[in-house]
């Protein structure tokens, strides 16, 4: 990760991008929300659903763990370029998760995630706290979520 | 589920209960949030963390699968006891989710939801909105993870 002293309100990450099919949206309802729409395709089609949809959670955790790969693929190019990485973490929670359209078994989503506020911690001197917004959007440019994190970021210079 | 006239503010869903341990720890952060201090319990001693903890986003699925399996006792009860079962869902998202203690492997979490907010819909008039605060308590009573959610439930009277 950037220090926090490196990174801007405005700044964009591209997280990157997640298909959602009939099998991987049925293993993940199967296991963390079981409802019919989510693991019945048949049952999901009589719904107001009209077909299969992914669990909100899904859309959610998909994009955790893209986050996740993305931070590594920046942290390797920053060692790789002799820069020193800044920690980061832990996440303190999120607000204002929303789901906005319903992802169906064949959509893809791209996530990005925007950085809205970078202050100080009180807490924790030796770091700030970013917070950025991530947008999940479909192949039709339709947003389907949305969420705002806040998350630890080491401070390149130590008070 | 009940009616949408049947619940009342205050009403409380005792969820249930929940042990994280080393296993399903790193099952599932190695799926979805592989980070240091979830995946590696050598380098989780060395973090600030001390030991083994759970994804966040893992303590908030645990909770949603107990919720789902809660609703189905609820509406297996009202079966038996010949009452028509209301529809739930689908969820708008939920805000301030907050992870309030770190979850360490061996820790039982107990997670209730309390309804707060009961409001018609303008947009699905068979249908009222519920609100409700869910949280997760460790085994000595510490808070560890908060959110509130809002869903639909089915109205009894229809307009």
């Amino acid at each position: 990760m950037k220090f926090f002293e490196d990174i801007q309100v405005g700044d964009v990450f591209e997280v990157g991008r997640y298909t959602f099919t009939v099998d991987n949206i049925k293993a993940f309802a199967v296991r963390f929300d079981p409802q019919v729409f989510h693991v019945d395709e048949a049952a999901a089609a009589r719904s107001h659903f009209g077909g299969l949809v992914a669990s909100g959670w899904h859309t959610a955790l998909a994009w955790m763990r893209l986050m996740i790969d993305h931070r590594r693929r920046m942290d390797e190019a920053m060692r790789a370029r002799g820069e020193p990485i800044a920690g980061i973490g832990p996440a303190l929670g999120f607000r204002d998760l929303k789901w906005l359209k319903p992802v169906y078994a064949g959509d893809t989503i791209e996530y990005k995630s925007e950085v809205t506020e970078m202050r100080l911690s009180s807490s924790r001197p030796h770091a700030g706290l970013m917070t950025f917004r991530s947008t999940g959007v479909n192949q039709n440019g339709e947003p389907v979520i949305s969420l705002v994190s806040t998350t630890f970021v080491e401070r390149r210079e130590k008070p």
